[in-house]
């Protein structure tokens, strides 16, 4: 790449490094300095780990470092977990030790004024002239879960950091980080990588979103933005993105006046004129949400659902208010609610004489005495009519003590049958029927209209590759090492 | 109400029934003609409960009568679970009977075509000749909370059906209904009253509604509907709530055309031109929802949350992203996200030297070191800012087996001192810390930006009143009845 603005082969030692310093570090487990020693020892990193204080001889069990120069071995990245005031001291360390990256948790600097913006300025001029790729300040770390390298202090990483996640994020807000982690565990999702970006001194958003463009580990990637200073380069990254087939979902805040003057004083970023973002997004495809819940959802329906052979979706539903409700929500989204064949209308009628039967189906409460009906009504609809994406909403079927374990093994069936269609639940669900569906690679959702949403992502995502087909996906850095997934 | 479309006292033998006969009863307390009988029983409704079935001398332990004719006292409802083809002979006997109003759970009329249109009508015409008020068919019944009355055959409402809450919902569909009744109860919800229209041969949504206005135990209307063959009566029974101060949330149905014909198979609905509802909607300050999640979010701020005084919120987070997503979204709402005074800035700046201050104020990570700090922030900001509510995203310390205990207390400290603010609480709880919250009046979230939603939603039900107080809200046939709150 020779005109590339983004250069991957640097950030490696960022996110998979395969050596640690962590400067201010503490022997204390649940300070900001102690954290990401006892997470990388307690998760299992496989790289070294020095901790570095002058004040000890050793920390949590680890010989400890009066600074990085003193360490033997060579040293990828460094963790600053120090007073503002002793970052510039440390970062010319590590420029004399060659330390290759450095994520700085400390804040004071370009989001509180004029003094910290020069500050800033001053520390990172030493890291780019000892050619050290920074991220931050006021950054909440970086987490890679196919290394369980937990770079990061926030407590939500005390809980562990399993690899296996298709879903890589990449957050400018550096708490965001933490709650996105737990939210996603909340709904049985996994991560591959968590990135923090904060004030951006060096590292963006659009570098880390190239990253994860070409991390083999890495299926989906979210981004949770306040802003971006270089246009191009975002360009650049997302259209990698594209090239890797790669669905890419953002939140971009700012969007309003009192929003984007609150990203100001956050990450010192500027919003910029969100028009510019929301054409940027849709050019490239990808998804723009407003809230947590739908950055998630579409998400999770990346990583765990096949993308629809077509935009024509079946809607088979225990309530028939339910059921025009899912209409609507499919129609309103662009979707085709493509009628049952006449034939098909007339074989369900005999089932169920009372059942709505164009689409949606509405198998009624009748499915309380025969659940049976719900499978063969199913299989009638996706044997003779051509649904790319089949929602149902079943009601509380999925939680119920009497119905979960036979409507599991009917999902389950169906699913091996029909791999060409995508499966979508809707309704009240227990945490292992969700669990169950997911690796099925059935979606499920509690809320109807959100399963609506979710297929109607899918089918914009394979129309926006269309055309594209992914090159090899792994960067010349990371052959050598295993995949996560 | 001497122009009424509306005869609010017809209603009462069918919302609020003295004696009830289920035609059709089954000694099987899971059959659609046990479950009433079972409810009625168990839930410890306090009227008569008379079982009618031919074929039994007693059933579940009652006297059971071959026909509604052979009952010897008066006989206010009738709930029919008999096939389509025995509904008009019992229509008959309950007209010989005197009984006031039937429910009528069969289905097969209307929604099924032209021989079904017929059928109901001349059902319909033998019970308005007899002064009997019909509920259906193709309905799933009432449930009054206040009396303990549950007139229905879904399972969900095998729980229980205890008293006390402040909701009424009316849905067209019957399955719905149940479905709403275990959403709820997941939120810690509780409903005043269940009704389900279904085909509407004689009693309406509009008829539910003008009930619901004038019901002393329902302090906020929820409307699921698909269509409506009588615009006068709705506009009346909207008019009603008004005049009474019940905010009112509908989802309308059949806003796509895929909708509208699936709602025409389902409950023989006329969807009718939907920008005709929509007009309707906003003319009396009813509040649209396009899906169940927000129905309920804002019908539960509705029945917990007072109305603001004015439209400027306070936001406080413990992440900067979260905090600017959330002025976003209160922009985007037409919230003011007005600007702490200068001098309210500077105090809080001395506190979290790297706050936000200005709005949102962002007490950052520095929280989990000192959690008075946020009961600081929010007091100075309620004392020396004139915000009409206060929305806060405080991340997972709602469930934190550390920080839970500590901010609940905050919490009840800051509901008790300020009774003024409407406290919206947006982040991870448990359920304990949500319950609890919502007994103290707080409004509580997963998604920050429901919180606003559900802000600017109150915020907008308290301009659409201004200027109408409520009359007296008990209706004459219901003042010798206790209140169910």
């Amino acid at each position: 790449m020779p005109d590339s603005l983004i250069d991957l082969d640097s950030l490696v030692p960022l996110f998979r490094p395969d050596s640690i310093a962590v400067i201010g570090a503490s022997s204390d487990p649940t300070k900001i300095g102690g954290r990401p020693v006892d997470y990388l020892k307690t998760h299992d990193y496989r790289g070294e780990i020095y901790p570095v204080n002058p004040n000890a001889a050793e920390i949590q069990g680890l010989k400890s470092y009066r600074t990085v120069t003193e360490v033997a071995g060579p040293v990828d990245l460094a963790i600053f977990s120090v007073p503002g005031r002793l970052v510039a001291a440390a970062m010319t360390d590590c420029a004399a030790k060659g330390v290759r990256a450095v994520i700085m948790f400390s804040a004071g600097f370009a989001e509180m004024g004029e003094d910290g913006r020069l500050e800033q300025q001053r520390i990172t001029a030493i890291a780019r002239d000892a050619g050290i790729r920074l991220l931050g300040p006021n950054c909440m770390g970086v987490v890679n879960f196919s290394t369980s390298m937990a770079a990061s202090f926030h407590p939500a990483f005390a809980e562990g950091v399993e690899p296996g996640g298709r879903i890589g994020i990449v957050s400018q807000s550096g708490a965001f980080g933490g709650i996105a982690f737990q939210l996603a565990r909340d709904r049985g999702l996994a991560f591959s990588q968590i990135m923090t970006t904060g004030n951006e001194a060096d590292v963006e958003v659009a570098d880390c979103l190239a990253y994860l463009a070409r991390d083999p580990a890495t299926r989906v990637i979210l981004m949770y933005m306040e802003g971006c200073r270089d246009g191009a380069k975002l360009l650049e990254a997302m259209e990698m993105a594209r090239e890797a087939a790669k669905p890419v979902v953002v939140i971009k805040l700012g969007h309003t006046e009192a929003g984007a003057q609150a990203a100001q004083s956050h990450t010192a970023a500027l919003a910029g004129a969100d028009a510019v973002y929301d054409a940027l997004f849709r050019q490239y495809g990808a998804y723009r949400a407003h809230s947590i819940e739908e950055f998630f959802d579409i998400g999770a329906a990346c990583a765990v659902g096949a993308a629809p052979r077509n935009d024509k979706v079946g809607l088979v539903t225990v309530s028939g208010g339910v059921g025009v409700l899912m209409a609507d929500a499919a129609a309103a989204r662009g979707l085709d609610v493509a009628a049952m064949p006449e034939s098909t209308q007339a074989k369900i009628k005999q089932m169920v004489p009372f059942a709505a039967v164009r689409n949606p189906i509405d198998v009624t409460g009748q499915v309380v005495n025969d659940i049976g009906l719900f499978q063969r009504t199913v299989e009638l609809a996706l044997d003779e009519a051509d649904y790319g994406s089949l929602a149902c909403f079943q009601g509380s079927m999925g939680r119920s003590p009497i119905y979960e374990a036979t409507i599991t093994e009917t999902w389950l069936e169906l699913a091996a049958r029909y791999p060409e269609t995508l499966l979508v639940i809707a309704g009240l669900s227990s945490p292992a029927f969700r669990a169950t569906m997911q690796e099925a690679g059935c979606l499920t959702f509690t809320e109807p209209t959100h399963a609506l949403r979710a297929i109607a992502a899918l089918v914009a995502f394979r129309s926006a590759r269309a055309g594209h087909t992914p090159p090899p996906a792994v960067p010349p850095a990371e052959r050598a090492l295993p995949s996560g997934t």
